[in-house]
């Protein structure tokens, strides 16, 4: 018999009772007991964000269409965006500013480094007509947690009325999201990362600032985020809610918010950085220059194949996640950012202790698990 | 956040598609839909205990109850019954028993034993109108499994014509149990053990010869095995059948076939014995003579109470057993039988070697794990 595990960075282990929340009777969208729902559901996420409830809007979507959405409310037509790109991401969003339209200047950077503020800095500096600055936080690709708070200073030193939109989908949940003091104006997420439920809601909140110049100069129709802004300040949505979707998630931030936020995005650090260092140990490299708490991203030792790691894992019924486009050959990524804790850590360090062993690297038994646990029992 | 896991011997962790197998529209207990289930739920159970489809019965009852109806079934009032009582579930059968007024030869054993064929040939020499033997097959409170082929052979090489009835509630799906080849009369068990089933189902299983004697000497109705036989071998319950029940042990009946009876047993063989061999290396003692692969039963280390481990396991999420009556002080009984792979015996023995860290022991940190590890890599 193989148990299924899902260890990859979204969607994650979802816990029954989130699951569960959406197997009762069906509810309709406008009625009061679903709106009741509904504004429990925001003003819980808006405390995981540090934003207002009523400035938090839940889409029937998934995270990159509340970051489309967010780019092309805010920003004119043909307008200059400049674009960070260190990963899968940050490209998918110099994709959309691309396929929009925008003239769009990249600062890419090689996958795994994250943007450096000075040079953010000097980018501006060069294209002082910038409109926004587009970046990720977690970049879920390469394992790397970009400095958001210190990228949006460093842009708005420069050009003090640009919006800096930010791809929060890995974060929101796992770190620290705290958009008013960073002083950003976008902030996009999704259900299915540190949020641990299923996937299929995209999260947007806007800026004050932001909104006042949300305009409809790109054509979109349910996109358009004054019409569910108005709607959801009352409780409804614009088009019909995921009702289900929206049932599960307020039944798992009731989980995280009990727990506290604090504590979660010091547990799932804590747990994040023990599969990190049981796999160097084994031979494996961070990837990231900076980590983010959400996902290991890991280079294999230098005689595995990392798509032989991932299949490996399979095996044992565990998905991972491997590396994308030129970094598939070395990378893999396994993440306990869902429903998990340090004996999910512990499983999967003895999994890549077995699997290691298994494509002939020279393991002790236990060995890597000795520094998972004893960095999960000393440290804080 | 305490993510919740279920190690103890029953009832035992469940695969949410079983579970989810109760979960559609409730079905009629005597609808065509159901009876098709009903009858394929039966054949694979038949098949898992090595006898007739038809032959088997499943009643809405806990395991106890498929014992006790199938001693009062058989057996005529008053009659001269041999009770193997080698510790709490021995002992239940032996109340059953004097609670119906049988006269009870019992033998009984220190805890951790095990039944000697020869002074059960000796007992019924001295007692040779004895009508039927009781007795465990694998003995949850201690652990230990009882030889029930050469119990049942010693007894009816004294009294050929005596019935052997058998508690099987943990050891079916668990190992071998084979009816036939054995010579036995009764086997009875239940759902929620090696079946990774909810609770709520018992199973009984006569052989024709004790079919033969069935009667009704003793006062019952629920429990009047005829009653449900006629009823069963149409398809059809003598009452209301418990149907999300018998829908869920379909499916996990099928998960198990689907991966092989022998296959099932080596497995948890294997996974028990690893636990025992890591506890060992932390200064815990094996309980049983004869150890039952349903359940790691550990003597706990001199300086530890037990209760304090069970405890401690319950503080990082997880359920294990406690020992019984005078047991309570140091014994403590994980398991995992139900819905568990090797990595759940990695996580039962990480678990335990933290909490053994927390009650003072002196353990290093993966020492248990890499064992446990070494064992399940490098063992059949």
């Amino acid at each position: 018999m193989t148990k299924t595990r899902l260890y990859t960075p979204g969607p994650v282990e979802t816990p029954p009772q989130v699951l569960n929340a959406a197997s009762g009777a069906m509810l309709h969208h406008r009625s009061s007991a679903f709106v009741d729902i509904f504004l429990e559901t925001r003003n819980r996420l808006a405390e995981m964000a540090k934003v207002e409830g009523e400035d938090v809007i839940i889409l029937a979507a998934s995270g990159s269409a509340a970051f489309e959405a967010g780019l092309i409310n805010t920003v004119p037509k043909g307008a200059k965006v400049l674009s960070i790109n260190a990963g899968k991401f940050g490209e998918r969003w110099f994709k959309v500013a691309t396929s929009y339209g925008y003239e769009v200047v990249e600062y890419k950077l090689d996958w795994g480094n994250v943007a450096d503020p000075l040079e953010v800095a000097r980018l501006l500096k060069e294209h002082p007509d910038c409109a926004a600055l587009m970046t990720t936080h977690s970049e879920t690709s390469t394992g790397a947690l970009h400095d958001v708070a210190a990228i949006s200073k460093a842009a708005k030193e420069i050009i003090p009325d640009m919006f800096v939109l930010v791809d929060c989908v890995t974060s929101l949940g796992v770190c620290d999201v705290d958009p008013n003091t960073w002083n950003i104006d976008g902030m996009f997420s999704g259900s299915q990362k540190g949020l641990m439920s299923p996937p299929g809601l995209a999260f947007a909140w806007l800026s004050e600032r932001a909104w006042a110049s949300v305009n409809n100069l790109n054509s979109y129709f349910y996109m358009d985020l004054r019409k569910e802004r108005a709607a959801q300040q009352k409780g409804q949505t614009a088009y019909t809610a995921a009702v289900g979707l929206v049932q599960s998630l307020n039944v798992a931030l009731e989980m995280l918010l009990a727990e506290g936020k604090e504590a979660v995005w010091a547990r799932r650090e804590h747990m994040n950085q023990a599969i990190i260092d049981a796999a160097v140990s084994m031979g494996c490299t961070p990837f990231a220059e900076r980590t983010s708490p959400a996902v290991a991203a890991l280079r294999a030792p230098e005689a595995v194949a990392a798509p032989d790691i991932v299949k490996a894992f399979a095996k044992r019924g565990m998905t991972i996640a491997g590396g994308q486009d030129h970094a598939k050959p070395y990378l893999f990524r396994p993440s306990v950012m869902g429903y998990a804790d340090s004996y999910d850590v512990i499983t999967v360090v003895a999994a890549l202790e077995d699997v290691l062993r298994e494509l002939g690297q020279d393991v002790a038994y236990g060995s890597a698990v000795a520094v998972a646990m004893k960095y999960l029992n000393t440290t804080a």
